[in-house]
């Protein structure tokens, strides 16, 4: 079958010229006589692996070695449960509710301490990013955002500034848009959407928040443990570590985060554009917080929004449809998806809208 | 380069034609216009892939429907914390120490309750499993054993009965050799060794002993609500259960466990032999207990056991040293390993001796 333009939301889309070199690296990796999945995590040859992949992100993300890069297990759910057990010194923490994962990395929170909603945008069915301005708890051990809601289709367009560390979820923008790392004291992003494939979870950290851990805290989850391991307490996802690698190599080819991020600015603009001239579809989430990764839209008739997602799979466009709370299409648009599979999806929706 | 045979202890070498099937599948799999690693783990395209590797497990280890199968994240030592998590319920468990990673998983136990060491061959640089019939705590919630020992060479020849449910860390040996499911409350292994890619641990739980998890076990962590998921609380480890699967079906074709467990008998038998008439090289583990699946041998000269390693990789026989705490060399032969590497390992031993 011919390749599909996929805009699943996570597990996601990948460069193909990454999938063509890991399948040019099977059976054998280079001259090393075996696969990369067949290394010794501790080999010279997949140290090279692991550390060109650390040495790559530092470069996209203009990390300074202040900060410790972690590669972990677990996607981004077992760091919900590592952030308080690592951070939660005075056993306090804010959360910001905007959406389903930040409300369950708070729902993980509290069996470590006291969790504070500052602010939440659960009762509009996560519409918009909640204002959380003047509601921070003083002497809080961290404050946790997540920077894009995958589900909902919106991002913080301006990050929160107070006194305790900021904690950032970026499994949805991450490498997508153009942050300041030195705004955050953790940013984490589970792997599957825009790193690499599933089962790894990447995570920077500020070195002084390191060292803190609560006793009952276990050894994988703690950070400066990791860190001092250099990722390898245990054995890591060496194959995932190794494919994000190549995924990273590939964004450099694209100019970088900052070159990547006019493309996906394009490309969603592409759609809204579309969707605020649209007679047939809608968007869901408040403009002001529109998602550049993941475009959320609906008809307003579950049985057409059946249709199209029909008719896009048919036209080799896949994994439209929405997440069961909000319902509809979700076009999820992150890095390794051209602007032509955007283009071609607009063009969809107009065909699709012509029939009506 | 030419193929090598790799004796890593894990990760470690895959069988061939799995390899070739992954490279096959790249970049996109069947008729579904995409790899692997990009489909979502909720498609039923991959749905199909995680059912098909639960029930070729099931069917290779005869596990009855009285057991829950998860595929999870972090390794066998994420399970060194969640153990305790789920089964200590009365505070207190036995653990045998007979290794490194028994030492390591009783460590993090203490965390979470008592600890009961009822044997230790710690002393001896666990050259052996220890005694402990007699010595173990009537109401403990479950005892640990580690069945093969990686680094030492050793393997449980019998294994303890008593009334607490027996929870076995089956990393280097599991589907390498014949075990009855029902003598075991929980096994559970690392994938690097004997399953597939690492990244990946496989549980296997008695659904009674599922429910009973501590308040503080994260979610990730919890068997019951991992049972509940399906595995899939959050995004799995998706690429790794698909190679997992490869290399089980590869294994239902070579007789399934009981037929691969009589060549892995030979394959052992093949090197123990030589030792034991070797005038150059020795075992290091006591013969009663020596593992089916590490072989771990020195020359009782350091510069010797160096030479010997290089020796055997200028001919293609690589990741032959031995762990630091055992010195020496060590061969790892899990199913991957085909018996023509281990006769070759025997030639090239004989070849060395032959020029001391």
């Amino acid at each position: 079958m011919a390749r599909v333009y996929n805009f699943s939301p996570g597990p996601s889309a990948l460069p193909l010229p990454v999938l063509e070199k890991v399948k040019a690296a099977l059976p054998e990796y280079a001259d090393t006589g075996m696969s990369v999945m067949e290394m010794s995590h501790r080999s010279a040859m997949y140290l090279d692996i692991i550390h060109d992949a650390e040495a790559r992100l530092r470069a996209l993300m203009h990390i300074p070695d202040t900060y410790a890069v972690l590669f972990l297990h677990g996607g981004a759910t077992a760091q919900f449960a590592s952030i308080p057990m690592n951070l939660m010194v005075n056993g306090v923490a804010d959360y910001i509710d905007s959406g389903n994962f930040a409300h369950g990395a708070a729902g993980e929170a509290v069996k470590y301490g006291k969790v504070s909603i500052v602010a939440s945008s659960r009762a509009d069915n996560y519409t918009y990013i909640p204002d959380w301005k003047g509601k921070l708890t003083p002497g809080a051990d961290y404050l946790h955002i997540t920077t894009n809601n995958t589900i909902y289709g919106t991002h913080f367009i301006e990050l929160p500034e107070g006194d305790a560390p900021l904690v950032a979820d970026m499994s949805s923008n991450i490498l997508g848009e153009v942050y300041d790392i030195e705004k955050f004291g953790v940013v984490y992003a589970g792997a599957q959407k825009n790193i690499g494939p599933a089962g790894l979870c990447v995570l920077i950290v500020r070195k002084d928040l390191l060292g803190h851990a609560l006793p009952i805290c276990p050894k994988v989850f703690n950070w400066a443990t990791q860190a001092d391991n250099e990722s390898m307490l245990n054995t890591p996802n060496t194959f995932a570590i190794y494919v994000a690698g190549l995924c990273m190599e590939w964004l450099q080819n694209q100019g970088g985060v900052e070159g990547i991020a006019k493309v996906n600015q394009e490309k969603a603009a592409l759609i809204y554009d579309f969707l605020d001239n649209s007679k047939v579809f809608k968007g869901t989430a408040q403009k002001e917080f529109r998602s550049v990764m993941n475009v959320t839209f609906v008809t307003g008739d579950k049985e057409k929004d059946a249709a199209f997602v029909k008719f896009a799979a048919a036209q080799g466009l896949v994994n439209l449809k929405g997440h069961r709370s909000v319902g509809g299409m979700r076009a999820s648009i992150y890095n390794a998806m051209p602007i032509e599979g955007v283009k071609r999806l607009v063009d969809v929706m107009k065909a699709f809208e012509a029939q009506q």
